[in-house]
């Protein structure tokens, strides 16, 4: 899984996703620390995370593996909000 | 999934897909504010979508997940046309 | 896909890939236009596509979708023969 | 398969993997003698691997693969602790 | 499927893929006429590659697609040794 800031939201005329309940999020790639990258891409969320909030993202194939988007065209699901963080020992990032 | 914009048309002999309606269109990958990066793809399209308009792509496997496409060689899909994209509170993109 | 000029072939003791008749080709990744990137991949070809030819081929999973590269491990496969390409109404490339 | 260092662990409200036992990890992908790259992925570890170890991370679609994980939108998992690597018949990575 | 030379073997308590008669190799990316690019992956072997020797590397989810891969987690598989490879009617590759 990649990690990533949720930075915006994306309204889109879905032709292939009828998701009920799915909001696309904007999503900007993040280092270990949180820090952005400047790298976006739209991934899918079914839980209501908030901006600014650090999540994983799982792309690919294995973004269908759930209930609500198995078999769907979706290759990017947020698939958890990030609490924190370890490196070596050391918290380098906290919610 | 990434965002893109439809710049062109691609005209195939295409050999393993057989899709009824479908055409395969020339996208240029775009960052949040649909500003191109030079980077190009060949997407299916199903719906129709017009030229220098943002749509999001999904790639790889999830591509065949609709029924048009089902078992289908295809790798990559239009999955949305883009209305409107907001970062941090300001809309970045509007079509 | 990715468009991709054939360059030439691979001869290869495939292991696990018993697929008559067909063919692996040497691939340079292009741009719009069909120019060169000098970019390589090796595509199955089960068509029989001429050298310097502009392709499209289709990477990953759904590679496997044909009657022929169906369960097999073949992870990029040539689906059409390009004859034209417009971009902004301008024709870019013709074959 | 790609090589990474573990480096940390990511402490995640996973909101769609509900696997018993896993912990998410911080892997800093590395070269073959065990060097970081400074290029980060979360990656699933189902056996307990400790800080900095060398792994093997399996990603995509074939992450899915186990009595674990299968259904689980999970795209890395760690497949293999690396005992040794030799290239050129010097070992170039010991644990 | 991407070109890459085998410079090794990499020895790992693999946990989650007990395949009989696997090895796991380490494989130097290459361009079409065989010369290295130190970029490094590792691939599952199933028919015993020597050293040194040029092959076509099949990744992703392609890669189960063997009698003996089918349902195991691993993403690199080497499907085939490379005899020869000619680019432009020229043969830039010979065993």
């Amino acid at each position: 899984m990649i990690l990533g800031k949720v930075v915006g939201t994306v309204v889109s005329s879905s032709m292939n996703t009828d998701i009920q309940g799915a909001r696309f999020l904007l999503v900007d790639k993040s280092n270990q620390r949180g820090e952005k990258k400047g790298d976006y891409l739209v991934a899918l969320d079914l839980v209501g995370v908030g901006n600014d909030e650090l999540v994983m993202v799982s792309e690919g194939s294995p973004a269908r593996e759930t209930p609500t988007t198995i078999n769907k065209p979706v290759d990017a699901l947020i698939v958890g909000v990030i609490d924190m963080i370890d490196e070596k020992g050391n918290i380098v990032y906290k919610k």
